[in-house]
């Protein structure tokens, strides 16, 4: 968790760049905090885009019109006040994404979000794992590179081996 | 709002005319009204088709079998009985248009409804605007055939300009 | 009822044996029993596999990560001892059939269970009828080979008859 699903008409192929549109949302997701740290946990962040090729906006007429529908799902446990900023914040990125497609085209773009479990969540994922093990390599190299670097600086900071110790972090506080 | 999505097995194409259901479905939306107005925006209705290249029914045995399944997704604020008339006539569009398959093999049709925003929607949408436009240009259009008219009669009534107004009083109704 | 969708990365095709799972869901499902009788309709089992040609996992640096996400739903009705019990099991079922591919590779499983119906359900089905009139047939034939057995075996058990009535009881318990 999150999962996102991006749902778009085949007619913004390829004007809308959708090669780049996951990453950045992931991006996105990856750098959202509180100050107790990441919001969710890197290892359950999934998006996919699927495109469409049978639709139909309104009367039909128009057949430049295009729509993009993203659904949004997190588990449970989080504040509103965040989510809001959150999803909030995942909006303005898609509008600043499809703003040429908006200025252009008859476009809709909508976004929905849930929340998992209301009737029961089931996961198995090494993701995590694997994550925490690249984050423990890098947390050894970096030490390894500190103690070398300590003969010379001793304040020498370990601050490379921060962001996959946060990912190990967010795991234990987010259990996916 | 509303989204359509209509999810159906490969095997029914082609013999079930999928080309022509959406905007029939899209139609009937449209064409669904209250005393005070259409029921859903012209801008924020969009239906998609989905084939399933990949399937199994029941057991299995019968390769024939096949299977239609429509979710519909509005947003809230409409009454339930409202909603229920609009849903009921949309199945039986949807059962007659596949009364022939039905007829022919093993089928199961089935729809479900849902409400939008239990935890939260986004929207952005041009076609609101657009759409108005259009009825904007098409009332001028009918109110200069109708000035012209008017040196012949009077009474020449401005209803070509009606449909788009309705469309454009609805978003006004239903904002998307 | 029940529809299940299994979402899986297409990274995932061909080592993951992916045409073989829907009928094992399916059979898992047929199988599932309490006292009183199968718990799914025969013929509402309706399950379908979606490829993902486009997805990001976490920061989209392991190329090899794959998902697998499956959507289960099922008409209200039964209590949740009963549906905990099978959907562990279903969840059981996909760990086993994926476990080679998660011994493998980043692997993240993942399935979430709703109820139809919150906002309306609408079936026509005529699947229920044709397995029906398939049992009553299968019926027929084992009692006539039951009868021409009687005149050297007066004991012989109807058994071969029971699976399909079976199948239409349970859909006079859950009519779909």
């Amino acid at each position: 968790m999150p999962h996102i699903v991006v749902e778009y008409t085949a007619n913004l192929r390829p004007e809308a760049a959708l090669g780049t549109l996951l990453p950045k949302i992931n991006a996105y997701l990856i750098a959202q905090r509180t100050d107790s740290g990441p919001i969710f946990p890197l290892g359950g962040i999934r998006s996919r885009a699927v495109a469409l090729d049978d639709w139909c906006i309104a009367s039909g007429d128009d057949a430049e019109a295009a729509f993009v529908h993203v659904s949004v799902k997190v588990g449970a446990g989080r504040d509103e006040a965040t989510s809001k900023r959150v999803f909030d914040g995942l909006f303005e990125l898609l509008k600043a994404h499809f703003a040429a497609s908006y200025a252009r085209r008859g476009f809709a773009l909508s976004m929905e979000t849930a929340t998992f479990g209301e009737a029961g969540t089931w996961k198995h994922n090494n993701l995590h794992a694997r994550i925490s093990a690249a984050a423990a390599a890098a947390a050894a190299a970096a030490a390894s590179v500190s103690a070398t670097a300590a003969t010379t600086a001793i304040s020498a900071p370990d601050s490379a081996a921060a962001p996959p110790i946060f990912a190990a972090a967010v795991r234990a506080a987010h259990p996916v």
